[in-house]
């Protein structure tokens, strides 16, 4: 098994790995969101472009750039 | 690519950026307001000119200038 | 355009300068408040004189002298 | 005007001035208690004597000492 | 009228007075308990001993040792 | 009345004293769970072995080993 | 027995030695996860290989590779 330095076992490493490409996040309120990662800080807020609202596998509204808060956030899916 | 310094990739970024531009807010109490960005801070609390609240892509009510307060907010609409 | 220093571009500056103003202020629990803004801090802590509950634009209760606690407020509207 | 030192404006310190005077506290639960500020801190922690708890203008319940925690106060009714 | 020091106005020490009495809680989530205050923090973390689950003046649980989480608390009623 | 310490009084210690026993815990969600303590910190984070949730005084699921957030805990009970 | 060190008897510390085990979590919003634990946090938060979500003992969907953030655990189930 390679090493891993700590800081790169961070589960926020994850997320940082994964800009510019696309994740899914789902809120609080239930409402999922998909689009592609353009920033993101360690209170996992984040940006997106291209941002969809997604709803039972549809598209239920395009927002373009979208940036939502962290505290917010249930989980996030990322690309292996 | 061009190269980005640490500061200029945080999300946060992506507001300041948008001073004096229209963006869209939703609140965790599923609200979403309209109007030009005219102040933010780090804690995404922010204030709007011309504050509009929307509802199904109507105009619900007008409010002139609105202070919204960040820990409330789902997300952010913002111009790319 | 002239120009802010940056402590002027801090949204709460805006809540600042409303001092002896009439502002309303919508609570997470869906209550309005009205009333003559008399002190205020960076939490959002805020003190009206005069204040009233607002119920679709009209008058629910006079409350005289209320304190609202920051970390419950939605938005608040101020004159510009 | 009279001047003002900062400390003086800070909301909390109109909590300080009602000290022995009777007040009036809405919690997030929507319940509303009533009774004789005897102690408060800058968290609006507080402490009533003769606490009563209203509902529709009417004494539900006496509790006699009751200690409120600030975290979960919407609003306070201070006499002027 | 006799002085008090500023600790002795923390709502907290009405607490800590009462450690060894009888206090009631009520929680976030409107249950009731009873039981005798045998330890206390200033986050108003708390045990009691002979604790009871109070509902409309009935004993509806006997608990033994209770440990409460002061951020769930509404209020305490503490003998004057 | 022997003398404690300081330390020997803070509510947390009635959880750390219990290291070994069998202990019921209430969360936010209203579910209860039961199991013997084998870890705790200041935070009210703690593991469970042979952890049990509890519905009516009936067994509902085993769980084995179960870690608890403590920010989620309404209360605790603690053989005395 | 045997003794522990203080960090070793922290809840934390389970979850540290279940890295690259299966585990199962529960979110407030009452969604069970499960997968292989590939990084964690101290502020329990968390990403997942291979994760489910599970619904009645069936799985409900799968992502791959989810990041969940700590303060929305429940619990969260540890081999042991």
């Amino acid at each position: 098994m390679r090493r891993y330095s700590l800081s790169e076992k961070m589960p926020i490493k994850a997320l940082e790995a994964a800009l510019n490409d696309v994740i899914s996040i789902k809120l609080k309120d239930q409402r999922i969101f998909r689009g592609r990662l353009t920033r993101c800080d360690v209170y996992m807020n984040l940006t997106l472009s291209d941002a969809e609202e997604i709803e039972e596998d549809q598209v239920r509204a395009k927002y373009g750039q979208l940036l939502l808060r962290g505290n917010n956030i249930l989980w996030i899916q990322i690309p292996e």
